[in-house]
């Protein structure tokens, strides 16, 4: 069971790493960390570098793909070299995943086209704009495509995911095992949620981004 | 506000993430990854390296500590490098934290004594041994010190940092951002909770892997 997880620059850390350690748990799991090119790739803040230990080329047909999101939308939906790893991977794999902004990958990739799939809150309309079917909800199954919502909705996904392919429970075991017996501090985990105000200056950040990305491109 | 996460091999990553991802939200926060060399650390299954960016004689004096746990525990507690650090850091920190395992590290640095902490379930026992009061709470604040419990517990200690740090706003702010709106598909993330013959299972490798250690020392 071979499990790729692809990283490119600017990822987000979490998206990958939920994944990774609840994916882990599945018996005889074989999990590699692939990039266009082997060694150390960066993460949005620049702060911490993951290590690739093999190419797209050399990895060409894993059992499971993840693709995590990250703040440039750019950086995932026009990297040709993952959009055609993903591609690629798509024709054999048993499942194709993506966390948070990496559905806006898996869409760019053509292979989201009429299917539901979720992506972080504030990427929902972009996913709908792509030809996929958004929903608001944290984990989405659609046949073989798994989708999650943002960052820490990869944890969800992977152990939903072990359930699915090794039982329910091994899924608890993997559960236990990383003591996700999640007790928040706060209530904010979500736009229906989060104090109002802090939405809003999330979605008027996106928004200037939005425009700042046009006229660059204009 | 320096932020240093050590690394050490056969760290657990999800450990080191939880509060790399929500203490970056922190203002000025200035994260940086030290280990006792700089370069590539591997994880507790190998199968994944992170970079450390500084060795910890560079990063002698951060504003927050925190050490990530892993299944190996002689690998954190007989660590002289990593603990030779953390009495160092930890005699100018403004907060010093664990996850995990991590707090075994802490304890075994004399950091700990007569204090309230927390470990991975698997690790309570432990960690009393070490002279600390080790409580089953999920993120226990001591003063300066913080422990959280096992792995996916460094994400609610990250939250509760940032709001103790930069307010509740920020916190908010912060698990928005990662839409921290946890939904596990299952229920067993605690020993409480969890199938108690998954439970015994546990108990019984760990024991298991005690008495094995215990020998090969004799």
């Amino acid at each position: 069971m071979q499990i790729a997880i692809a990283l490119y620059e600017r990822f987000t850390v979490l998206d990958a790493i939920g994944p990774y350690q609840t994916l882990s748990g599945i018996p005889d799991a074989e999990v590699v960390f692939v990039a266009e090119r082997a060694g150390t790739v960066r993460d949005d803040s620049g702060r911490l570098g993951l290590v690739a230990d093999k190419t797209f080329a050399e990895v060409p047909h894993p059992d499971i793909v993840v693709v995590p999101g990250g703040p440039g939308q750019s950086d995932q939906m026009e990297n040709e070299s993952l959009l055609g790893w993903l591609r690629t991977a798509d024709t054999t794999s048993t499942w194709t995943t993506s966390v948070c902004t990496g559905s806006l990958a898996l869409a760019a990739a053509g292979l989201l086209k009429d299917r539901s799939a979720t992506s972080h809150w504030l990427a929902l309309e972009e996913l709908e704009r792509l030809g996929t079917r958004s929903t608001g909800q944290r984990v989405v199954f659609d046949g073989k495509y798994v989708t999650a919502a943002g960052v820490s909705a990869g944890i969800d996904m992977g152990l939903a995911l072990v359930g699915r392919i090794a039982g329910d429970e091994r899924a608890q075991t993997v559960q236990l095992m990383i003591e996700y017996d999640p007790q928040p501090p706060y209530d904010a985990g979500s736009p229906e949620k989060a104090p109002a105000h802090i939405v809003s200056m999330f979605r008027d950040r996106s928004r200037f981004n939005d425009e700042e990305q046009e006229g660059a491109k204009a």
